[in-house]
C-alpha cells in the first residue's frame, strides 16, 4: 500500500460534505492524486445496496440484515475501489467508514459491538485506516445549525436521543484510538474547521 | 421453537424442486401446517438481493461480497419468516440453506470455510436445522438427466468441475454431520426418491 487511507466521520450535520469538498479542492490545487468516495456507496453494488439501507422502503430490513448490508457494501467498496486506488499511490478520502457502523449500529441501535467489530474486520480483510477525522459537534448543535431534519432519510429522522448515542459512540471510539482518530471541533466556521482538518491530513501524508 | 426446520440440499438438477412440490402436496393432504420457502429468497429483502447474486448483471460482486449478500438474505429470512413460522408450530421446508453456502462458496469457490461458518452462525443467531435432506446425485448424472444448462443462470453456467466441487462439499458436510444430514440417493424416479424423502421427514416430525 503506497497511498494513505483517510476517513471522515461525524454526526448528521457535522459538516462532512463541506469539508470533503474543501479537501478535494485542496488536493486538486496541489495536484496530489486523490479519490473521494463515500459509504454506503462508492461502487455500483454499494449504490444498489444504499437505497435498501437509507430509503424509506416498504421492504423490512432487520437490524442484523442492515449491518450485513453495510458490511457487503464495504467489502465490495474496498475490493473494487479503495484497495486498487491505494495500491496505485492515490490518497483515498472516504465519507464515513467502519466507525460509523460501530457508532450507528452498535452504540445507537444496540447491536452487539463485538459482532460489528468482527464484521468490520471481515470486510477490511487486513486493510488499515491511516487517519480518521472526527468532526466533533453534538447533535443538538448540528441540527440547530442545519435548520432541521431531512424526513426522507430514515436514519436522519430518528429521534434526537438516537443521534446523541451515535455522538457518544464516536467520542468513545476516538478516546479508544487517539493515534488514528483526530478529534476536530466542528462548531467553528467551515473555513476555520478546514484549517484544522487539512493540518491533520497533511500530518498523515508526510 | 415448536415447529421443525427442514432444509433440502443438492446440486443443480438433483430434483429439489420436484421433491419440494411433492412434500408440499403431502403436508397439505395430511393438513399439517407447513411453510415452503427458498434461499436466496423467501422475503422481500432477500428477493431484492437474489438477482444481484444469481443474475448476469454488469454490477461487480466480489466473492466476499457475494458471501455477505447470502448472509444478509439469510438473516432477514430467518428473522421475518422462518423463526416466526417455527414459533407458531409450523414445519418449515427450505430449498437450500447454510450447507449450500458452504458447498458453493467454500468448497467450490474456495472462500475460507471458517469465515463461511462464522457468517452462517451470525445469520442463524442460535437457530438450528432439525433435518437436512441431501439429494445425492453427481453433477454429470444430474445434467444428463436435466438435458443441459440454463445459461441465464450465472451459478449454473459454471464449468462442470465447479459443480463437482459443490457435490464433494455436500458429501463432506453430510459425512461430518450424519445425524442432521440424511443422504438420499436421487438417481431413482421422482416417486421412488420421494418415498425415501418423506420417510426421513416423518422421522424428524415425530
Amino acid at each position: 500500500m503506497k497511498g494513505k487511507f483517510i476517513t471522515i466521520e461525524g454526526c448528521e450535520g457535522s459538516g462532512k460534505s463541506t469539508q470533503i469538498k474543501l479537501i478535494k479542492e485542496y488536493f486538486d490545487e496541489k495536484k496530489i492524486p486523490v479519490i473521494v468516495t463515500r459509504e454506503p456507496g462508492g461502487v455500483p453494488l454499494a449504490e444498489k445496496i444504499r437505497p435498501l439501507i437509507l430509503g424509506k422502503s416498504d421492504v423490512n430490513v432487520s437490524p442484523l440484515a442492515e449491518l450485513l448490508l453495510y458490511t457487503t457494501a464495504r467489502a465490495q467498496h474496498i475490493d473494487e475501489l479503495i484497495r486498487p486506488a491505494l495500491k496505485s499511490g492515490k490518497t483515498v478520502i472516504c465519507d464515513r467508514f467502519t466507525d460509523s457502523t460501530l457508532a450507528y449500529q452498535g452504540y445507537a441501535r444496540g447491536l452487539d459491538k463485538e459482532l460489528i467489530k468482527t464484521l468490520n474486520d471481515i470486510a477490511l480483510g487486513g486493510l488499515k485506516v491511516d487517519t480518521t477525522i472526527f468532526l466533533d459537534i453534538s447533535p443538538d448543535e448540528a441540527f440547530a445549525r442545519k435548520g432541521g431534519w431531512d424526513t426522507n432519510d430514515r436514519i436522519e429522522s430518528e429521534a434526537l436521543d438516537f443521534h446523541q448515542r451515535v455522538y457518544d459512540g464516536f467520542r468513545a471510539i476516538a478516546a479508544a484510538e487517539p493515534n488514528r482518530v483526530k478529534v476536530i471541533d466542528a462548531r467553528d466556521t467551515a473555513k476555520k474547521v478546514f484549517e484544522k482538518v487539512i493540518k491533520a491530513i497533511c500530518a498523515c501524508l508526510v
